[in-house]
């Protein structure tokens, strides 16, 4: 296989290619320019330069180049077959067309490479007559000279992606013949599914995400800490809490890494943040449910006033949406493709409201509930469309909970003391952060314990981490997958999450 | 308390400050200067701004400021006291001194004021008379003329600060009869230990180390990715594994990301990377084990040879080595100044030395051992110190370990059986980072799980994870608190981990 000339494209990938599994002919003039490469196993350094799909254009007609993708579509049609080469969210027509370069044989060995087999192609870049609508490179296609497969894809695909690619609801009458995917048939295959462009780009604006997060806090004097999973004692009274088998003994996986970032606030880290695994053992089965997610958390020292906090707090909110937007508006245009939704609003500064108004914008909705309940689900969605259409925006903070509903570390409102300095955050009507100003002093924390019939022996290293000096401080954690599935809409948080875990999922 | 005056510090913190505990008498003229505040709970806003101790300095002489920090030192002498005010790793020095500003009964109370507690102090920054070489502010101080607490201290402190900032190995026969702080007392403590300057810089150059990581890594086109900690199966056969009860079932903690980074790259990701929790059940209790660690991992495919990895990782190291002296000279030369270590050297591209040609450097020092055998921990700093002083780097490649020594999915060497396409990375003669080339190919995968008598059901979704195409790649683990420890040369990985834990330590 390779024919001997030394073309630009430099050395081969392998010495020696006589074994190479393809269907040749004594007459074949094409030998050597098709088959299946032996495994790549590094047995020596090769000098090619493979292109990326998305970077072939027009300003490489007539040259000749080598790409590495997937056979995402084969058709083939007596003496050529049309290929679609994939890499990501890109994709490029190439053809295999009997010449002098290519055999019938050659064109045969094409036709039968099985889908998702990942090759490589050496082609001349020629322009296309018309533009080739169906791939993301429409100006250019690919005159093949030689073909390789690199790693062969099995004949059965679990899935296609043509089908995972689709939009759930269909467009037209034609398109509801098409078949679908569902989520556990996706999930079970999940690196198959993962293939699709609205799933590539989902990743990599997850990424985006964290990145934004990191280095918008980077930028107002945060540190970066890391908080340990494992920990002693049930932070919260026990419930929902996943326990461990710790040598002889038991431990828990922390459900929240909020007391040690408050640790690092008592040690004067001032600002603080981690991101990191989650867990919470609720036997919930929902769209927005995960027993382990990735948490953004972030902890601050105030001056004065827990203001302070949910300011930089929302200037963050701010800074990701504007960095979204920026940054990844291709990605999410593909991600809109198959999942549409709303155009996203937010407001800069973001809107805060006080639980109370929102208590009364519920009630003039004809929504009734006391004063000291907690929002449920439902009337969370409620209120959210109501600050949509009065504020237009999407994203908003309630401040001013009250006491009764939130957990014992939560700073009472000095004003009024069926409140408390607390808050949630929410995008489209669902809640991504909760956070509060905490009590930072060990008397009133010991009293609060008390009056929730919290076991003191079990938080006894939290408590004792404010008895020698700590700063009035607030904070939050936000929910990774969940303010990726409420930004893009996409109505299930195992869409954002890549290897989810929920009640009855561990696998793959 | 707080004078009715309006100073350009603005609005009080509190509005009625009567109230405040302070030791006043009938005559006391600073009555309202000084005292304890009431807790912070945000009562209402106010817009003093509060300076850090570091940016205080000579451009501020003469000018009243107000600053937050700690009472680290106070010493009082009858008419005056001299503190010392600290915030993170700066300090500065603070003059109470009985004047028209000032009472007796103020300087009594000031001395009263226990170390550690936090402290609001408004002051006039003067020109200090002679260098003040005990604190980092050395050229002023501050003429106080009021000074409240605003979180106060207990009395007896587990340990102070004085004794945890001194260096492990006494400078001086003086020095040898002051107090030390053991590891575990600084650990049950580590709210306070944690305040140390050492330790204050420690944590910034950790968080540097994971933001050099990934800012390097997404300039190279990686992607961020997460990965479940809960997986179904103990990956490697079942030993040093973590179980967790999982609602009526049991899970495990992932002993690595590997698994999943090696699916997203079967699912076209092409390079990422992901920082997390990794745990190890491992019963060993040495100076650089932990049951639970960072993780910085990352995986990449490649074109045709894993060197094309191992290059980009050598060049990820050398990228953190130069950030870390670019960033943090300042934080560095703090924590050396507690933990005196032999400077860091590198080379630039990083060394690679073969391990036949690591064993033959060995035995040239005597150290005979067989070729197919894995280097002791002792053997491996052996030959650190020997690569050293030949090559004078503290960084470098080991490639090419033997197949029998490393991981079932460990690629096998094409040209000579006995070997594998696996290598570790070493600092200062200790392993932080192993990785390889895997094998992407199901039907060699499948051999070598049977070689290596592990069970094929157990591993089933990861195998089959190679069904449907996949690009040849490689990559590796780093141990974050292992490339700390070992860069700084603070000889325990309990000093480079937050919240450390081992097999005797789960709290705090």
């Amino acid at each position: 296989m390779a024919s001997g000339d030394s073309t630009k494209s430099g050395k081969k990938p392998q010495e020696k290619q006589q074994n190479v599994d393809a269907a040749t002919t004594e007459e074949d003039f094409a030998q050597g320019s098709y088959g299946i490469l032996p495994l790549i196993q590094s047995k020596e350094k090769c000098d090619r330069q493979l292109l990326l799909v998305r970077d072939i254009n027009e300003t490489l007609a007539k040259q000749t180049i080598w790409v590495r993708g997937r056979l995402h579509i084969s058709r083939g049609k007596g003496k050529q077959c049309f290929l679609v080469i994939r890499h990501q969210s890109a994709t490029i027509q190439a053809v295999v067309c009997v010449n002098e370069n290519v055999s019938k044989p050659m064109v045969k060995f094409v036709s039968s490479i099985t889908k998702e087999s990942i090759v490589d192609v050496e082609g001349e870049v020629s322009l296309a007559p018309t533009p080739i609508e169906s791939c993301t490179q429409k100006n250019v296609e690919l005159q093949v000279k030689k073909i390789y497969v690199v790693s062969p894809a099995e004949p059965r695909l679990p899935l296609l992606i043509e089908d995972a690619m689709r939009p759930d609801e269909p467009n037209t009458a034609d398109d509801a013949q098409t078949a679908r995917v569902n989520q556990d048939t996706r999930l079970d295959n999940r690196v198959i599914d993962l293939r699709t462009p609205a799933n590539q780009a989902i990743y990599r604006v997850e990424a985006g995400v964290c990145k934004l997060f990191r280095d918008t806090l980077d930028n107002k004097g945060f540190v970066e800490i890391h908080t340990p999973k494992i920990i002693s004692a049930a932070s919260e009274g026990g419930a929902n809490v996943f326990q461990v088998t710790y040598f002889k003994t038991k431990a828990f996986l922390a459900q929240s890494p909020q007391f040690y970032k408050q640790m690092a606030i008592a040690a004067d880290f001032g600002k603080v943040y981690t991101v990191g695994a989650v867990f919470r053992a609720e036997d919930s089965n929902t769209h927005r449910h995960l027993t382990e997610f990735v948490g953004l958390d972030l902890e601050m020292a105030f001056s004065y006033h827990y203001h302070e906090v949910v300011d930089t707090i929302g200037d963050l909110f701010t800074q990701i949406f504007k960095g979204l937007v920026e940054r990844f508006a291709t990605e999410i245009a593909i991600i809109n493709k198959q999942f549409p939704c709303e155009p996203f609003e937010y407001l800069e500064p973001a809107l805060r409201l006080e639980y109370k108004d929102g208590l009364a914008l519920l009630a003039e909705a004809g929504v009734q509930m006391g004063s000291e309940d907690d929002l449920s689900t439902e009337n969370e969605r409620i209120l959210g469309r109501i600050v949509k259409d009065k504020y237009h925006t999407d994203f908003y903070i309630l401040d001013k909970y009250p006491l009764a509903v939130r957990p014992f570390y939560t700073m009472p409102d000095p004003n009024n003391s069926k409140y408390s300095n607390s808050y949630d955050m929410f995008i489209r009507g669902e809640e991504i952060l909760s956070g509060a100003q905490r009590i930072h002093d060990p008397q009133l924390l010991l009293e609060r314990v008390k009056h929730h019939n919290i076991n003191v022996d079990q938080i006894k290293s939290y408590i004792d981490a404010f008895r020698y000096g700590c700063p009035p401080h607030a904070g939050g954690g936000i929910g990774l997958e969940r303010v990726l599935m409420l930004y893009l809409g996409l109505g299930n948080v195992r869409k954002t999450s890549m290897f989810p875990r929920d009640p009855k999922r561990v696998t793959p």
